[in-house]
């Protein structure tokens, strides 16, 4: 019948628009079909190894840094993360030590001999950042500020995109395209939980963005556990399940005193708890092809 | 200061409260610390070890189910699934074969030595399941049917309860409190993903629920991939993840021609994509402890 | 360009066929052009005019339906609400009196001169309810109960369908399409918000679901402004914005104490509330054209 | 019992706490009781009356943003909207004419005595923009650009400031916050909807957020029925709704040709559409007290 012919049609161009659409786009695997690798430090993330990021949600002290940093590179992590500009719902919380802040975690890491990743909130720090940071964070709330992912992407450093508080997997893979389309593909995925009803966990973890993004896109895809559960007894087995889903690698928040934490001092394990965590963990971790 | 006692009171009550009322529920682990073992057909589910339940979508025919139990049987599973009473968006698509595709079901798993899981939607029909099925499925959008409910805690066959579409895990334990304050404690809680904005997939798999279910409550958690995703590229990483986070087991669509089948033919396996994708996912079972 | 002529066909493809879809339901407007008007104890809702639906959330006893029936007759309300079968979230909550309320509703209704709707939650219960109520409600929970639904369409009596938790407006008009295909065409739809991320309210008052629905089918649309909202301080403006939506009328709650109401008590209105409430409407109540 | 006191001594801290909290916020309105009046060119906004904003999504050019403010003043409207930074969720869509769009709307609002009101996206931009504008706004996207925001409290010019996509009424109080704290306390809040599951409409309206944020806050609230619905078909009741709700206005897109528009073409008015819609509008709008 006419209408069944109709339908035919329908679909196909229906497929044909979705192929014009996702070929466009630099960040496609259709565009590019081996897997981009992300060189951090000399360390290769997005080779077929699955790694970890750990480090304190905030900067606070050198101590502080320099406890979780020990403990990282005794687990034989080699990438620290720590929030020096940290976005804060009120204005009246605790708004990072700014520039202070990457000056003691660029001490810390060269100590430890450790990279190095912290959020970026304004274009105009951009610049200042290369000095300090190994790779450039953008952060869920910035995930659709388009005037600071084209200014991460008109450098040449590394930049984690974390995705938006409510954003489709289409706007994830829109704002990665802002960064790639200025000349920068060293660009990390990192799905950190999208806001739902359900309030039994901070936001919920979108465990399928992962295998879609390692589908439709040929960029590392990173999980990050704190942020997607804010629940420290969730930490062990969401990673687990991050892991065995495919993603590239694991982000976790960690202080050597949570309960004075000036941020999220729920969520962040102790040295012990961490050192728990990665020793179960350790067995699952996939290396390199 | 007195607003600080105010707090430390205040934090105080909240825990109390929340205690309280979890220590009330019949199905929580305050009231009974080990985890119970549902047995189905001889068979234990949530006693460490991990398993599967598979089969069609809705019963089509006998040759239809024979052909998914045969598969089924080769690969050690011991649990079919199978929809006679199939609840629809509209009234006009196929309702399934009712009270008939229970007779099939039962023909089916007697020959193969399978047991059965079919979905009840109305009270009145639960005494006529007793003498077909061997777990009664209630589905997602009846999880607040609390007729149904209690006409599945009256009887003394194991249900497995699948969380409503936009159930908070609060409605999902007290769903299943509905069952077992009947008297009723062969419960099987089954997540099968959420509603949110996101519609990359059908659902959104709220992996997190697992490990707070299996913490909250003792009863075993199952994670059906078919529905939580509505992809079958999505199959294999998602259920992975499901075995890894810690579910008793995972439930997914089979049928032996899913281009015809009378509902969800998109997300369905056939036979060789299923035995590709428990070959693949064997090796990660977790064994009874 | 062939991809542009592509375009053309695949838009006016779809358009084809979601013409086809709607024209499919007996409940779209497409079908039928003309409102249905659906008849009450003699009284029509639907024809132009908007009209008000209240009292309490549960019955308890006779005395405190009168006290609101009376309230109710004195503002020249014609609809009195109440529930006698309560489907509540923990199965430890008040379940409601069942026949006992029931009958208290009709003893009022026929002293007061009043018609009565009142929720129906068992298959089994619809013929019962038929010598008690003018109108059988049937619940956000039971939106996707397929077999009260079809139970509903297969008497002659006015069923009052409210939108599910989650449902979307497709799922909503296909439930009343399992009504009107057994053919009972008397249904007034009622949005009673949506479950969303937001908090502030009990659930999200989806106001533009009032249009829509008005556009896309041919029954009288509700604004339940209680359940919307979960809040006494919003029942005022919330309900001047379903009536200049275009609303055919209004439901809310109203107890003669709310404070010892045996469920929802911190929504409900006391009668002094209803009065200062039914008084600021007025005004903007549209008379039948 | 001992119980029975801890939940008094609960329930009393948590007001105690709620209160505390709100009591710290500039916008609220415990700390200021009477409404802020925002004053734009000389006229009044959040004065008890109700206003429009109109204009088209993107300034094309002079000819098109001349067209819609010659129609806007003929109906008496005194904001003129139109974008010149435009932020797109991809990078290869029109992103806007950016200085030469404010110029645009500048020497046009100049021509017909209107105010103007224009998109920023850089914190860079803010100061040039001073020049050109008389509004500046914040968009949904950027409602958590905290370094924005700052930048926008820090000059002596009113903010219009959209709520985020998917942002809790808290978050975006405290969005504003960011600006009054900077000592810039002539803000307008404008509801454009939220992100839900329903996607029968582009975003889904959140009417009850405007009584919400009236009785919170001291600041006037507008509301965007374009981008809440997305929608042509119901931008007429959706205003309606939000003019009885208590809106101080309504914000919608007009174009003289919204087919050859570039952006948002399906949800922008004609002329003509425009002037039906405000000649309907007109009888139901409050005048300054």
């Amino acid at each position: 019948t006419i209408q069944h012919i109709f339908k035919e049609i329908f679909k196909a161009s229906l497929e044909l628009q979705e192929d014009d659409h996702s070929k466009a786009l630099l960040v496609s695997r259709k565009k590019k079909a081996e897997d981009t690798v992300v060189t951090v430090n000399g360390q290769p993330i997005g080779d077929g190894g699955q790694s970890f990021i750990v480090g304190p949600c905030a900067v606070e002290s050198y101590e502080q840094v320099a406890a979780v940093a020990e403990a990282a590179k005794k687990q034989g992590i080699k990438l620290l993360r720590g929030g020096a500009f940290k976005p804060r719902t009120s204005p009246y919380d605790f708004q990072g030590l700014g520039l202070e802040g990457l000056k003691i975690l660029k001490k810390v890491a060269d100590e430890y001999g450790l990279a190095v990743i912290s959020e970026i909130v304004n274009p105009a720090d951009i610049e200042t950042a290369l000095d300090y940071v190994d790779v450039i964070q953008i952060g869920a709330r910035n995930m659709q500020n388009f005037e600071l992912l084209k200014a991460a992407g008109a450098v040449r450093k590394p930049v984690l995109l974390k995705r938006g508080l409510a954003a489709t997997l289409q706007e994830f893979m829109n704002a990665a395209e802002y960064i790639i389309s200025q000349g920068n593909d060293q660009i990390i995925l990192c799905e950190r939980g999208i806001r739902t009803y359900e309030k039994a966990t901070r936001n919920t973890l979108d465990i399928s963005a992962v295998p879609i993004l390692k589908q439709e896109t040929h960029l590392p895809v990173f999980v990050d556990v704190t942020h997607s559960t804010g629940r420290k007894d969730l930490l062990l087995p969401t990673a687990k399940a991050a892991l065995a889903v495919g993603a590239d690698g694991v982000m976790a928040e960690v202080h050597p005193d949570p309960a004075v934490a000036l941020s999220d001092s729920a969520q962040q394990m102790n040295i012990e708890e961490f050192d728990h965590w990665i020793n179960e963990l350790r067995p699952l971790v996939k290396q390199k092809a």
